[in-house]
């Protein structure tokens, strides 16, 4: 059987020889630098090194689910990498080290988890972060959907530092920093047949360059958080709630291209809860705001970047809405379903 | 809908209403303490409170596909916690922390996930692990096959200690705590209808408090290596080649219940390559190898404790072999592929 044509099998999860085989020739290939080529049952990591960086180890987790695997702007190997590492950034940690875990479907295309692979580790490597550690499964076939990752990243938060989404209060200042919505519309267009050329790409990207400088130059942030699933309607609405205050938005202020605005109208989806991966929204007191805006917008991932709404008096707790060109305020309420699964 | 009869749907992985009471309800309640209850993107622990136990991080990834998700002995939610923590403890490592990340297929009945998640929560309850961050998805019906479960597991080694699968010297000896294939037996059995009435159970357990003493008792041990996939065989034929040595196992000291064997022999299964899930090998140099037997001995999870085999000089580098009761030889050859998937 030529290479083009070697499927995973229900052996290479084994155990045995073949999951050797595919350990050796595919994932140390691509991840093998430091603790994993040593092959023991974990990684080893001195803590003088992270001790150097900060005070606080941050460590979050995340599996990964989409579907279609590669969609434009990225795929599944680059999210579990940006995914991750994001949710270390918004706690202000700066990202280390990563595990990678895979449930792989048996029958999934060699050359295909090759790229998915290959697309991880450049991922990692753009973003300077290593993966330590990691685990094959294989199912029998139906068991899952083709491929299934799991990233758990550990960083490290520089001593004196303190986000929490509890934290906002009236009069700060809502940022993001680039449009809403992209990659929820991406992955519907890779997904569906809409009859609809789409020039839409995911806005998959780690932030921890974009998110830092802000940090270190600007000690009113409050808090940040990336708005994946649930949108940014639905993280603003985490953060209302934790800090019991109000968010109010500005429509004209949104940057929503036109293409998502459109995909929307057509499927009467609400582009505040797409998802997105590799945008954050920023709370800040008012005083710093426009400092961080300038900062952001010399980064190639912020060059969008708005201020596009404040944080209101404690009289409406949890309160989430948006004040419309012709005046009006119109409550946002975050769907307590989906609008799409599967877009992580 | 009586409680009973609910199920986890589509809106539960979503990032909407219905995600954040079941993380809520369900997953905040059973694992609630520290970190989780913060609801931020990442766990924040204190670096201090890992440098007061060692010098390195442990870090390590596993992801739980096991089928059936109950059997005797234990069921994917205790695996889950002790596969990890047995990952950690083998490089002597104190585990701290683990996180928890569901794949669930649309349609788990709630009561069944309540229960896995219980089971979870009381074995790290058990080991002293806190759960301090995690994730949720759902995937449609017939994308995965019910759950599966990943966790990463963060702990600290000890100053000075450094165990390796590299490290076996000629003459040093093999240890066992408990019975071999107990794990792999018990899941055929839960699994598949073989007309025989089982009193078999998975030996799935913690080892960290059978490891801890002998390490802090016996400086000569080489390394440890929980016998999980690929078995005892498994586990021994790596050791062997990353030393570049030779093992050899005495047949009539390994500890196999009749069950298993009598299981083995009817579906012509090698049980040294059946998985554990509570036990480990040691290798240890000679001379304090009756101690730590002792040692093992004296503890509930190693009651059944043996020493057997011994490392050979490195003139056949990974050769693993049995020395059988009429004093003949057999090698013993890991399987290219696997005796049984998904038994973990």
């Amino acid at each position: 059987m030529s290479r083009k044509e070697q499927t995973i099998t229900l052996a290479h999860g084994a155990g045995g020889g073949a999951m050797h085989a595919l350990i050796d020739e595919l994932f140390l290939t691509a991840f093998g630098d430091g603790p994993l080529l040593q092959k023991e049952d974990q990684a080893r990591l001195p803590l003088a090194d992270l001790l150097a960086r900060g005070d606080r180890l941050a460590l979050t987790t995340d599996s990964f689910v989409v579907s279609p695997l590669e969609f434009p702007g990225g795929d599944i190997g680059k999210l579990a990498v940006c995914g991750t590492l994001n949710d270390l950034a918004v706690g202000g940690a700066m990202p280390l080290y990563l595990s990678a875990a895979f449930i792989i479907e048996e029958g999934l295309p060699l050359v295909l988890l090759e790229r998915l692979v290959g697309s991880m580790a450049e991922a990692a490597r753009e973003a300077g972060v290593s993966i330590v550690t990691g685990d094959t499964k294989v199912v029998e076939r139906g068991m899952a959907d083709k491929l299934f990752i799991n990233t758990t990243g550990v960083g490290v938060i520089p001593a004196g530092l303190s986000l929490s989404i509890g934290s906002a209060r009236p009069g700060d200042q809502v940022l993001v920093n680039g449009h809403v919505g992209d990659h929820g519309a991406a992955v519907m267009l890779a997904r569906e047949d809409l009859g609809l050329v789409g020039e839409l790409a995911s806005d998959c990207a780690g932030l921890h360059e974009l998110i830092q400088p802000v940090l270190a130059q600007c000690s009113g942030v409050r808090c940040l958080r990336d708005a994946t699933r649930g949108g940014l309607g639905g993280v603003l609405s985490e953060i209302a709630g934790a800090s019991e205050v109000g968010i109010r938005l500005i429509e004209r202020e949104l940057p929503i291209r036109p293409q998502t605005l459109a995909l929307c109208e057509l499927l009467g989806l609400e582009p505040l809860f797409l998802a997105n991966e590799g945008m954050t929204a920023m709370v800040i007191c008012p005083e710093q705001a426009e400092q961080a805006l300038a900062l952001w917008r010399g980064h190639p991932l912020g060059r969008h970047a708005r201020i596009i709404g404040e944080v209101l008096a404690p009289s409406s707790p949890g309160r989430l809405s948006l004040l419309t060109p012709y005046g009006g305020e119109r409550l946002l309420e975050v769907p307590h379903g989906l609008q799409l699964p599967r877009i992580c």
